[in-house]
């Protein structure tokens, strides 16, 4: 295993920050290297906000559900799939009333994935440079009140949040599901998972329990089934439309 | 800047492949340092199928647009949002007719991004290794034949192909946004893209010449606007309904 892929191995969620700020050169370097990601046809459709004013990041924090970290790391990134630059920026070469397709489902998950894959690499360019980050999908809680909040305009939207900062305390690391339940060979096959998910409930419920002393012990599985019936974030479709997404 | 961000600021799309198989071991490792990427609430909701039949690969090249390389690429990986194997393994403790969220806007973004995530990372892996990767969003052009294809059951969809192996040939990097046009401070500020893109306009032209020869020119804010009015995979929205995503 090279030190690239070791330090990919190495990822974990940090939720605890020193508050030394980030120095402008290392945001920049950051963003630049997240801008190096694939990008659809060059579309580049996203945009990241870079918070560090702190009563944004405290009313943040109590919009992603009061998570004290995004208001105690040093900086807040709000990763924003962004169809809007983009529409902008053609405007100039556009018949007056040509029908422009950002609204439909296609270039949804175009801005979407090109904003996941820019956050990704930025995530690995940060944490080779020594920070820790945190995805925060907590952003979409209360998700009007943050594009108002932050002025994110119509075509825009806050996909997930990113807390970036250094470490001020080790974290533990979550195992992850075998290989084989993810990995299909030539053509999906539904039964594979079967085994592998389960040795998976085996190990998470021993991780959950060294990591609570015990406490709690509850199977992924148990787990899934409560994330799958919990009403989480239903005005997301809603919102989305009228932003002008998903309309075909 | 260290190695990792130096390696992530020397991506480009490799399309011409050596034909030697990508052996199992990095193949794996490849998929694992994917696994590693973040996830929401742990749901992992991903699957990737790693296609290497060649009448597959054949079929895939057509299917995608007639893209050689998909046939030519030892390994063509199909990442997939899939919510398919977490409600398959949430349903021994589901209540019968218990309502699931797996339908949501939430859940697509959900299941989209943690595919994305995990595609990048393991595209990261795959560089460090020496591997060429190009992502190919025309898996989509043709999506249904695609997903009946590869056995994709409902609840699931490919979001992107990935084609892997050795390079056997140097490949262009195609420049990017500057940094200002991407990075916001504190609150999204619609004008500031303005100049940056301006300048990106003489960038990409200047880019677009020197690899055409002087054949081609086209200014980026005009490719933009071809590319928002083109109508563009169309039928993504009512496929994705089909496959029982985006309901509400």
């Amino acid at each position: 295993m090279n030190e690239m892929v070791a330090q990919l191995m190495q990822h974990r969620s940090v939720r605890s920050f020193d508050p030394s700020p980030v120095p402008e050169a290392d945001l920049r370097e950051i963003v630049a290297a997240g801008q190096m990601a694939s990008t659809s046809s060059n579309v580049q459709a996203y945009s990241v906000i870079a918070v560090t004013d702190p009563a944004l990041k405290r009313e943040l924090s109590v919009l992603t559900g009061n998570q004290a970290y995004v208001e105690s790391c040093p900086v807040f990134l709000v990763w924003c799939a962004d169809l809007n630059r983009l529409s902008g920026a053609a405007e100039a070469h556009l018949e007056p009333g040509a029908d422009a397709y950002a609204d439909s489902a296609e270039s949804f998950i175009v801005a979407t994935v090109d904003a996941a894959l820019a956050a990704q690499n930025a995530a690995i360019a940060a944490e080779s440079m020594g920070y820790g980050i945190c995805y925060i999908g907590g952003i979409r809680n209360r998700i009007e009140e943050v594009s108002n909040l932050l002025g994110i305009p119509g075509l825009a939207y806050p996909v997930f949040g990113m807390c970036v900062g250094l470490p001020d305390q080790p974290s533990g690391q979550r195992p992850r599901l075998p290989v084989e339940a993810v990995l299909h060979r030539n053509r999906y096959d539904a039964e594979k998972g079967r085994g592998p998910v389960a040795e998976y409930d085996e190990t998470m419920t021993r991780y959950l329990r060294m990591r609570t002393d015990g406490r709690k012990s509850t199977p992924w599985t148990r787990i899934m089934a409560e994330w799958l019936t919990r009403p989480n974030r239903l005005h997301m479709l809603e919102y989305l439309k009228k932003r002008g997404f998903l309309k075909r």
